[in-house]
């Protein structure tokens, strides 16, 4: 019998499906053609159906779907380390946003975001859920670099890039989400900044423009109670409750954080089918609080993981995120049975892209959806001996483990190669720009 | 002039000494002569005045202190992700102590400790604290690949290895202090387990021990609240008001934990200067709270930072440990500004040091101590751009940048290869240990 030709194989690796039946195939094999997963199962007989010339020999590794991370700020990797062990608000006002202000346009935003995709292709990352600025910029290198990323520039009240209004922000992010509309992995959406820095109105216009085009509504909500009091005081409602009344609730929203929420925000939530990126550590780091997690998972509302910006984490490690996820639930609850090493993975895979509403593309690996893979080395002491393969990887494994990396059936990573960036040449315009932000900003 | 003859040159490395100056040498060298730092400063300084057959090129790359694990079981390792998601009681009576009884004995513990001391040394740590059993073996494996540790068998009302009755456990730990009293890197200590596992004759007895050798007094204490609940009813008094009637607080006692402590314990603590090892990952991972320690800094006493046991971790990675410790506390205090970066790294380092009352030894780079050093790569993309380097170290560093160690002056690991352990055979016997461990208790 002829075999058929696949454009990639990957053979002997034990795969992790993340399926909804959690299938796990002891010594498995994966063809990919046209981008997407062919067929996958048991290694035998795929290589009796399938030849190629580009084998993967995974033997004694994990092959698994790639993470999704459902929030961050690509570009301000810039700033990472700039200013830490502050409060939310002097970091964001004493330091971020003077910085931004100063430092942040077209150029530094492509060094940024290219810093960033390096190190979320090097941490296993196939998908990231992105706010910022000049999205044009960052499109164009997600495009060029292979990854996956949902993209939205962040309207405010008082916009300081992408237009000199909120109005001009709008006109310019229509004509982005047309521009990149039939493009297999840039998706362009709606971002609004956040219930305390962007009014009813903008809510309502992003929430339209959104809608139009059927693309993502990502906001900021909930995230300090310093918010919560701001917004009562303002608007005498909760924030949740006050974008209900606003009427932006929706299926297509993902509100980033939602840490500090009472009972009747979360039904609101539920009822609406808003969903939520959870951020542990960066909640942590800035002592804003926990998600109540394992509520929203119980009331059915979807949940992804993300890192948010590494100038607030201060890395876009989606394993140190799992963890982080696993022990802080576990510590907030004192039940230390929540969050279990599963439920955790699927928030940074499946459940991630039901989040993104790309549940039917990624997020689990299965034949039809896009070849979205890691391939992960379990040859360090740290994943000796093996009795649970979800504990292993949320407990055990770390981001410097993921050896390649395929996103839409291309290798962007190969043995810890990077195929798409130079790594060189970025560091150096990254060290620049550093030294041009310090000589301003002397520590 | 002639040069003066070194061991070993570490040349154009950035060099944080984390000595009480905090000093940082941009562009440092380090010349090592019999196992100690015979001289630091200027890189031109060094070269001039030292030469070497051994030279070490760190340009572009982090010389620090060798990290400082202060509470660990190292043999567990073997243990690793095999019951998670679990609380304590549970996890340590019906799993753990039935797997101890059933598999750990001296050749178990040989192979745990290997791997555990092959994931450490990767991990940059060149000192560990232990409390296991089968101290013996352990001593010989330390003794052989270079690391620097500190052993001691756990003495429990009931033991079950190292002795039949808690007399004979004692007797074995003793001839063990004698047997390696005058070793450069293997220190034995005594050990008593918990207050709800060893009586107070028992806690004297090993204070006794301890003090006739001027040796450490290991023990856990105020771990969970059940603990507390437990030994209120039985004596009356909290933890370590218990122990203090039992008159066993003092200079050389290590307790691990210290999360359940009201203020007069701490006030005991401080006034008789125990030492606390603290172990933020395995804490939040069984639910058990958080140790309060800022307050525990702000009365003096001197805190390291612990990794626990695999088995309950899951890793020994105290870069990791660093960055949960970090954040952990910014959440329970509800303030971002506690334990900063810097506070952090010191508990990994020279207060680990401090705590096991090696710090006249080890703990920071300075001339006459100990070479204990870790050369870090700053080549990863998480790495850039480096505005603060304690905030990068414990936010965004990971192990896997750790790419030499070394130990009292010899090489332990040289660009991520292991120099003292075959890791080859050391997986093969791992594997045929867990495959008899899976095969008995089928997950």
């Amino acid at each position: 019998m002829k075999k058929q030709h696949a454009d990639l194989l990957i053979l002997n690796g034990i795969v992790l499906t993340m399926d909804k039946r959690h299938r796990v195939i002891e010594s498995g094999g994966i063809a990919i053609i046209n981008s997407k997963i062919a067929e996958l199962g048991e290694v035998g007989a795929i290589k009796e159906k399938y030849s190629s010339e580009i084998v993967i020999d995974a033997e004694g590794k994990l092959v698994m779907p790639g993470l999704i991370n459902a929030h961050t700020h690509a570009p301000m990797s810039i700033f990472r380390g700039f200013a830490d062990d502050l409060p939310l608000d002097r970091w964001l006002y004493d330091h971020i946003f003077p910085l931004e202000a100063e430092f942040i346009n077209s150029e530094t935003v492509a060094t940024g975001t290219r810093l960033a995709i390096a190190e979320m292709i090097r941490s296993g990352t196939t998908t990231f859920n992105d706010m910022y600025y000049y999205s044009c910029k960052m499109a164009e290198i997600v495009d060029k670099t292979g990854i996956r990323a949902f993209l939205s520039g962040a309207l405010l009240d008082n916009p300081q890039h992408n237009g000199n209004t909120a109005e001009e922000v709008l006109e310019y992010t229509e004509k982005l989400i047309v521009k990149w509309k039939e493009h297999p992995r840039v998706n362009i959406g709606v971002a609004v900044h956040a219930p305390y820095s962007a009014s009813p109105w903008l809510y309502r216009a992003g929430k339209d423009l959104a809608d139009k085009y059927g693309v993502q509504l990502h906001t900021h909500l909930s995230e300090t109670s310093w918010e919560v009091d701001i917004i009562y005081n303002k608007y005498g409602l909760r924030p949740v409750e006050h974008l209900e009344k606003t009427g932006v609730l929706g299926k297509n929203m993902v509100a980033a954080h939602g840490i500090h929420l009472n009972e009747n925000e979360i039904r609101l939530l539920a009822k609406n089918d808003v969903g939520i990126a959870h951020n542990p550590q960066c909640n942590m780091k800035l002592a804003n609080g926990t998600a109540p997690v394992t509520e929203l998972l119980n009331k059915g509302i979807r949940v992804g993981l993300g890192t948010d910006g590494a100038a607030s984490n201060n890395d876009l490690d989606l394993f140190d995120e799992m963890r982080s996820a696993a022990l802080a639930h576990k510590l907030a609850t004192g039940n230390p049975a929540v969050m279990d090493a599963r439920s955790v993975l699927e928030c940074a895979t499946s459940g991630g892209a039901r989040l993104l509403g790309i549940d039917d593309k990624t997020g689990s690996l299965e034949a039809g959806k896009q070849a979205d893979i890691i391939i992960v080395d379990l040859g360090k002491p740290h994943a000796w001996p093996l009795y649970n393969l979800y504990s292993l990887i949320v407990y055990s494994l770390k981001a410097s483990d993921v050896e390649s990396v395929i996103v839409d059936g291309r290798l962007l990573m190969e043995n810890q190669r990077l195929l798409t960036i130079d790594e060189k040449s970025l560091y150096r315009e990254v060290k620049e720009l550093s030294t041009r932000i310090t000589k301003a900003h002397p520590h």
